[in-house]
């Protein structure tokens, strides 16, 4: 099996930690190796023939540093030279792999996902591959353990099911909290979570007939010959992405597809879309406050606050659910509840151009 | 006319900002120039005799390099071996000042107050003066502009008043909200703003009445001819001071002694007694926020907030209320309502022995 993560976010939403140049993959959430690198070790178990890793050119340097540790002579990494969403991506990485073996079979992960069951995670994994190989677009669905209205579903026809993968009747965007409570009381919806895996030549069929565009500009790149001279191609891609639109794989190609399945997964999963999910992920103190890397905290009658700390003490007296993030030279207050709007003080800083902070 | 300005408080309630060696009086509350500098400032247009500075052993050096400034040869600093409430402070001046001029008047004044009208606070020293130069010991009443539960009340006797100045019918502790509504409505009582003027004399024969082991003491004293020499006390004030109990002039004296008259002022003022107090004195933004000395500070959907930064940048999203406080190694969130708990904070700081922020 070949891996493909996705790498090139240039995620927002943990600001002040995240930055442009240190977005969330690269930043170590929860302490210790980052979210790509455990997405890397995630994997290795499995011995993929190959890890390809998509990224941008401004955290390429950074992506290479930290995967040096971990790469067996197996990882690449590729430069997209603008953010056009999932759907080049993986027609970049689907290429690449073509040039190898056109019948691998490829997953797809993005590479800032949170997931507590490693093991559960590989047999999804396997299972899926199992999927893969009878010319399906297989996609990882997670058995919803709440009614989350921050996450697209999947609708499968349980009665059509073989050896654990379902058909999919359709993908749902994000819905209204009404909606997701239906959702979960049906049984038959699944939380999409981007993780995909198929034949290479099946997705890069299904790209031909569902994105005509994407499919004609990566037939006519040249894919040198090994992995190592991955390089070479540099021009050839920015004058493809320069002629293409961002597209999701999702749209572009999964809601249109026919053959699309998907395997039931539970190994604990969450896409930690914001500071507000690492308190769910989490365990906290005795009054429900999760502390991270702060070296001094005291918290008085507080409760169900996240504290990402620095070197210099928090005092926390007498608040509820609050998030309180250190990152040196900016500091975060928000409640829980708000923590997905961080991108607009993001969007904020970018307005009145204090660029240091971004 | 002498100053003696009370600058010993080892305050806790302005933590992180606050710490032993450098107590609110000490700090720039309000930017530039500290507590103590200001309240220096605003009595030189007096032209005091002699203003003596009375501070405490960890705090002198501190406080001298602040006068220095400002001194044109009349500020002496005198340093307590030991906190014991303020009785024994002004009982120390006393002898000093009885040693230059005993029939002289002193202005009694915390160092770390607010006051908003300097001209209106300086003619109310003056009325104060000329009461004083009657035999009575003189307190500064404010008016109450609001049923406040955090300050002490003065009841006057209006119908005895004389030339702007009312006898005190007694001294009343801190009321509750019910209780200090009644005091504002009935229009006969006034906060204790803690600032007293009297002739030496005549306080000193009345801590020989009431206070009668203090007054033995400081008459053992033997105070220096020059104030210049006043270093040559220390071992005999250690001595003494060994052998006091804390104990506030207030109950010490002022609750006891007849002669008691209160000067009604309406200068503008606030003991500043938590970070609370700053949002009452200080203008806001359009939202309501108070910033202060924060170099960057963004706040979207976040109102009625204190912020005192640092050389960070600061991000409210969706806060209310909050009190953000960045002493650059120490940090404080807390609600506005909670802001006088500040010193459990502290306590809780002392007893983990975490010293360095104290």
């Amino acid at each position: 099996m070949y891996i493909v993560i996705l790498a090139g976010g240039s995620g927002t939403r943990f600001w002040p930690l995240s930055r442009k140049k240190n977005p969330k993959q690269l930043m170590s959430v929860f302490g210790g190796r980052s979210m790509l690198q455990r997405t890397v070790e995630r994997v290795l178990p499995l011995n993929p023939a190959h890890i390809i890793v998509v990224t941008n050119a401004l955290q390429a340097e950074e992506t290479a540093r930290q995967l040096a540790s971990l790469d067996r002579g197996t990882i690449s990494v590729v430069e997209e030279p603008l953010a056009r969403n999932t759907a080049p991506a993986i027609g970049l990485a689907a290429a690449i792999i073509e040039r190898e073996d056109p019948t691998a079979v490829m997953a797809v992960l993005p590479a800032d996902h949170y997931i507590l069951d490693e093991e559960e995670f590989r047999a999804t994994l396997l299972r899926a591959e199992e999927a893969a190989s009878h010319w399906n677009l297989v996609t990882l669905g997670i058995l919803p353990t709440s009614p989350e209205t921050g996450y697209g579903y999947i609708e499968a026809d349980k009665a059509g099911g073989k050896e654990g993968a379902l058909p999919v009747r359709r993908f749902v965007e994000k819905p209204t909290r009404e909606k997701a409570l239906e959702f979960m009381e049906s049984g038959n919806f699944y939380w999409n979570s981007g993780m995909f895996v198929w034949r290479t030549d099946v997705i890069l069929d299904r790209i031909r007939t569902h994105m005509p565009d994407l499919w004609s500009g990566l037939s006519a790149l040249n894919v040198p010959e090994s992995t190592k001279h991955l390089s070479a191609m540099k021009e050839q891609v920015a004058d493809l992405y320069g002629r293409l639109e961002a597209q999701s794989i999702d749209y572009g190609v999964m809601e249109k597809a026919e053959g699309v399945v998907v395997i039931p997964s539970s190994f604990g999963w969450s896409d930690v879309g914001s500071w507000s999910a690492l308190p769910e992920l989490l365990e906290g103190d005795e009054d429900g406050n999760v502390v991270m890397d702060a070296s001094r905290v005291v918290s008085l009658d507080s409760r169900n606050c996240l504290v990402r700390g620095n070197d210099r003490l928090v005092a926390l007296l007498g608040v509820r659910d609050l998030i309180v993030v250190d990152a040196g030279d900016a500091l975060l207050v928000c409640p829980r509840e708000r923590a997905q709007d961080v991108r607009k003080v993001v969007d904020e800083l970018e307005r009145r151009g204090l660029t240091d902070y971004l």
